[in-house]
This record gives structure tokens, sequence and C-alpha cells, in this order.
């Protein structure tokens, strides 16, 4: 089992920062949401004069046992046919990581069917899509210890290659009753706040996948500990995605969280060490019923709320620019000195 | 006076362009505020594969009379120390426009104080500074049509250019106070709920501002028309805007529209030609008390909450990167039939 000793954010510097920031030619706290990325960047890479660094995302993706039990509208098919549309460039991940600059790299983590050669793809399989956790638990312990140090790995060779700052996006039908059941276990919440409609489940879908976790959730009560509930309920790529989450928070990167699933690893890896919250940035509030809920569990608000529910990480590649404009603003705007401008102190 | 001719968006594209937005790999709807600000371009430039082209920003400064009543916590050399500030490169909405490769030019609409000549800066004072409209109308009918005329040809010259995205930001110590009052006698709203803190008035400055403007509205029961309240409260800047803004609509750009001062000078444009609103988007809402309920009276959702309060067209320039995003996702995603990836209807 991979280990982590996460440092929480110093706060030597959070004064200095924020008088670096009270002197921009502006009033005070008008750049809002702004402001605070600004602090935090700072905060993270232990300077007042923080950069943005190789910017990374890297895709999990993996299958689900649940599936079987009629979770999703979507065929499971798909999870290995958008990883070749990820792959080919197609996907909204990576239009915006085009837009944006960002380094973007898929692994499968889990997936069911076979895929190609590809230089873009890194083979981490850990298994062929998890076990129908209606029955049985979802991944077993070395699935876990193994996805975890991939992720681990993973984010240290990003890290090598002088990422300061990185994002995690998922796909992999039938995750969001992965990721529900999590939530559940994990927070106590009724199960209906967790669950929500997935990729396009109506009103009948929504009452099975109800059902279907219900009985699930029944089928293990022992499944307490975060790493039992992830091993139990959850996916090879959500058990990479925690693995990374965790080892960026200790190379001292800032962390672009958005999705349900990425959070349901993000709740996994803060139940370990909530140091990963001081590192992580929550970009987008995603439409899915229940994440808003996690999120206030969490104490994470979100920069964004797009009404998007598509997962790849893509609430948090179209906030990067934000979050670059909190970090140029710190660097480049004047001072009221600097500018020769009055504060309202001179009134 | 000037005059438009706004055409409301045609209605003969919108199938084939959500069409075009439903086959792109990802479930219907999940890419949220992004669809719709899909639409929204491909209807205002009549196409199914819009552009963003010569993205421009104007900043129109102007001082205002009322500060002579004490509304502001600054000084009114603010306004030109700000201008230079924006000429210097040094401000917010610079660095923000040149995040973006956004042009930005700055407009001296009505400036109190002398500005020296700069490249960048465009000569276009229609007064030194606006009356106090406590005891008298703040612009005289002449210099409202000089302003509405000036706004008009600043837009034209960009459509010139080749200008398709166009967005307007303002500076004017007290120009808060203008906006408050033209909102007030535009929406009937109970007056409090018009007002704020500006650029940060305490308690008793916030009380004080409210005197001052019961007062005001009181002198003039008459102004009752858009333009009369535009003249009897307003600002050159705001003239000028409101002059931009019809002319941005007539021209089929898109209008990317932030900030209390912005949006009150939109709620005159719309009052006079309601076509207006086709054309804009509503980039984010301040944290100025006040704006929420403009933009729920106008019908505006805005795209970004960020709890910023900087005007200067700040919350429009970060927002563009998402209307690139919208634009980019709509030309580059692959369709689940070039993708190969099956939809829902095939599980």
């Amino acid at each position: 089992m991979p280990e982590w000793k996460l440092s929480p954010l110093p706060s030597t510097l959070t004064e200095a920062l924020q008088q670096r920031i009270d002197q921009k030619t502006k009033p005070p706290g008008a750049l809002g949401t702004l402001e605070s990325i600004a602090l935090q960047v700072g905060q993270i890479q232990r300077t007042l004069h923080p950069t943005l660094r190789n910017p990374a995302f890297l895709v999990f993706a993996g299958d689900h046992g649940i599936v079987e039990s009629g979770v999703s509208p979507y065929p499971q098919e798909v999870t290995a046919q958008m990883v070749l549309n990820f792959l080919a460039g197609g996907a909204a991940i990576n239009v915006f990581c085009r837009q944006h600059q960002i380094r973007l790299q898929v692994v499968d983590a889990g997936v069911k069917h076979p895929l190609p050669d590809h230089p873009d793809l890194i083979r981490r399989k850990v298994c062929a899509g998890t076990r129908n956790f209606q029955q049985e638990p979802a991944l077993t312990p070395e699935e876990v210890t193994t996805a975890l140090r991939e992720g681990q790995a993973l984010v240290q060779q990003a890290a090598q290659q002088g990422t300061n700052v990185i994002g995690f996006g998922e796909m992999g039908i039938g995750n969001t009753s992965a990721a529900a059941a999590i939530m559940q276990r994990l927070t106590g919440f009724p199960l209906e706040d967790c669950v929500g409609r997935g990729t396009g489940l109506d009103d009948s879908g929504l009452a099975h996948k109800r059902q279907v976790l219900a009985a699930a959730l029944e089928q293990h009560p022992d499944a307490r500990t975060p790493l039992e509930v992830l091993q139990t309920f959850g996916g090879a790529e959500m058990a990479m995605m925690t693995g990374a989450l965790l080892e960026a928070a200790q190379q001292q990167m800032l962390i672009l969280l958005d999705g349900f699933i990425a959070t349901a690893a993000f709740l996994v890896a803060f139940r370990m060490h909530p140091e990963v919250r001081d590192y992580t940035l929550c970009c987008h509030q995603s439409d899915e019923q229940g994440h808003r809920r996690m999120l206030e569990f969490l104490g994470l608000t979100p920069v964004l709320q797009l009404d998007m529910r598509l997962g790849e990480g893509t609430g948090a590649a179209v906030a990067f620019p934000l979050v670059q404009s909190a970090v140029l603003f710190l660097n480049e705007m004047a001072s009221f000195e600097s500018a020769g401008v009055s504060s309202r102190d001179d009134a």
C-alpha cells in the first residue's frame, strides 16, 4: 500500500500574499474568487510569485460490473469507444485541452474491452472491468493497492516533467452508480440525495438505479473505512484517481477538481488525508444530482456552475483560464503606488 | 438622434444547430451553458459554423457630478488616474485582454480631468464630467445624442475591422450612483434594492448614498422615457455604451455584457430596442447589490458568478474563453457517427 504524508498549507505567506493582492489597482476584494484562487496558488507554491507550469490532465477509464444490473442507458462498449475518441482527439476534453495548451493523457485503468496500441494511451489495466457489486466487492484489495500505486506513479512522472497544476477526468459507463454508492456510505446522506440520472436515465431508469443501489448497499454492511468502501463499490479508474489526487497534493501541485465521479474519488482521498483539500480547487459543480451536496460535505465551493454533466474533466478544463487569470493579475497588475492611483485613504 | 432597426434572431437555423450540438459525442445537454452559448452564437451569425473574429473591448470613462454629494469614498481624480493605468497596461482589464488576445481601447467619454495624448486613447469627450443630478439633469439632450452617436461610430469602426464579438467596460467614480438611479426609475424596484456599496462604502456611507439618491429621484419626477432617464441620471460613458450596445446588435455581433453600470446602460438600450437582448450574453453577475435583480428583470442569466465587482469589463473578459470553448466544441468535437461511438439508442 502506497503511503502519503501531506503537509497542510503554510500560513507564513498568507499575510504577504493578501497584502500583494490588496495593493493592486482595484478596491479590496473586487476580483472576488480570482483573489482567493491567487492566494491559494501562492500558498501551495510557497511564493508571492506563483506560476502555472506544464498543465496536465489525466483521464482514467474503467468499466463497472454494476452495469449488468441495468443502471445505464448506454451500452458498456461506449467506454472503450470513448477512449478511442479521446485518442483521436474528438471528445470535448480534447477540444478544451487543446484550447488551453493542456497536455492530455488517457489511462486505461480498467476498461473491459481490448484497446489498440496508441502513443497517447497509457496502459495500466488493473482489471477488465470491475465485478458487479450487487453480488460481490467490485475490486480486490490487491487491485485497489495496484491502482493507487499506478495513480501515484503517473503523478510522480508529471512532477518530474515540471507539472505544477493537474486535473483528473474519467470515463466509465456505470460509474455514477459507483460514485453514488461511495458517497452514500462515506457521507451517510440518504441514498436518494446521492443518486442522479447519470448520462440520461429517465424516471423509471432512475427508480431502478435507486433500487439496485439500495440493495447493493445492504449487501455490504461492513465496508466502512475509505479503502473498504473504494474496494467494494469503486472502479479501477476511481481508485487510480484517488492515488493520483493524494500524490498531487504530496507534490504540492494545484489540483483542478470537477465532476461527480472525481469528487467521489476525492472523498475517499479526503477521508484518508484531509490536507488534500488545501491543494484542491473545485472547478465546476456538476448538474448531476448529489454533486452539490457532496461538495458541501467536503467544504468545497465550485468556481463554475455551468450545468455541465459530462465528466472527462471538462469542467476543470474550461475553468483553467480563470486560474490563469488569477495568477496573471497577481503578477501583472500595477499597484496603487506603481500606477500613481489614489487609494480610498487619499479621499 | 441616431436610429437603429434591430432584427430578432432568425429561428430558421435553430433546429439544425441543435441537431449539430446533439450529434456530438456526449449525452444530450451535457455541456450545459456551453451548448446554449453555441446555439446563440450560431443564431447571431446565421451559420452552423460560427467563428469568433477580432474580439474587441471598449472601456468608456466618464465622471459624475453626483460625487460632489459624497457618494464615493474615492476621490474623483481616480477616474483619470485609472485611465492612465489602462493606457499603461496595468489594470485588471489589461491583464485579462492580453491573456485572451482581445483588442482593448479606452475611450474618454466624459472624464473631468485632462488626459495626455496616447495612441490607445480615443478622445470623444462629450463633457468634462456630468452635472450633479441632485440639482439638475446630468447631461443635456445634445450631450446624450452626441454620446449615442459616438458609441455607434466606434462599433461601426470595429465592424469594419472584422470584429464580431465585443465587450464594453467602464470607469467612472460615482457611476454606481448613476446606474442605481437609472435602475430604480426604469424598473420601479424599491430604491434600497438598487443601491449598493459601489467601490467600498461602509454602512454610514451606504445610508448617505441612499438618502442622496432618494432626494435626487424626487427632484426629477418627470424623467420617464429611457432617454430622459439616461439624460437625467446617466453619465457620458453610459450613454456612449448605450449607443455602442445598440450598434453592436445592429451589426449582428455577439455582445459580452457584465457589470452593474454596463447593465444599466443595457437596460436603457433594451427599453429602446428589446431585440438587443438576443445578441447579448450576460457574462458575470456582479457582487454589487442590485445587479442580480436587474438581470432578473431583463431575463438574462449570468454565465459566471465570481463575486467580482470591479467594472472595466473584467467579468466579460474572463468569461471570453468559455465563449471560445462553446464555439470550439461545436466546430471540433466528433459526432457519434464520425467517432463510431454508440449512442443511447444503440443500448
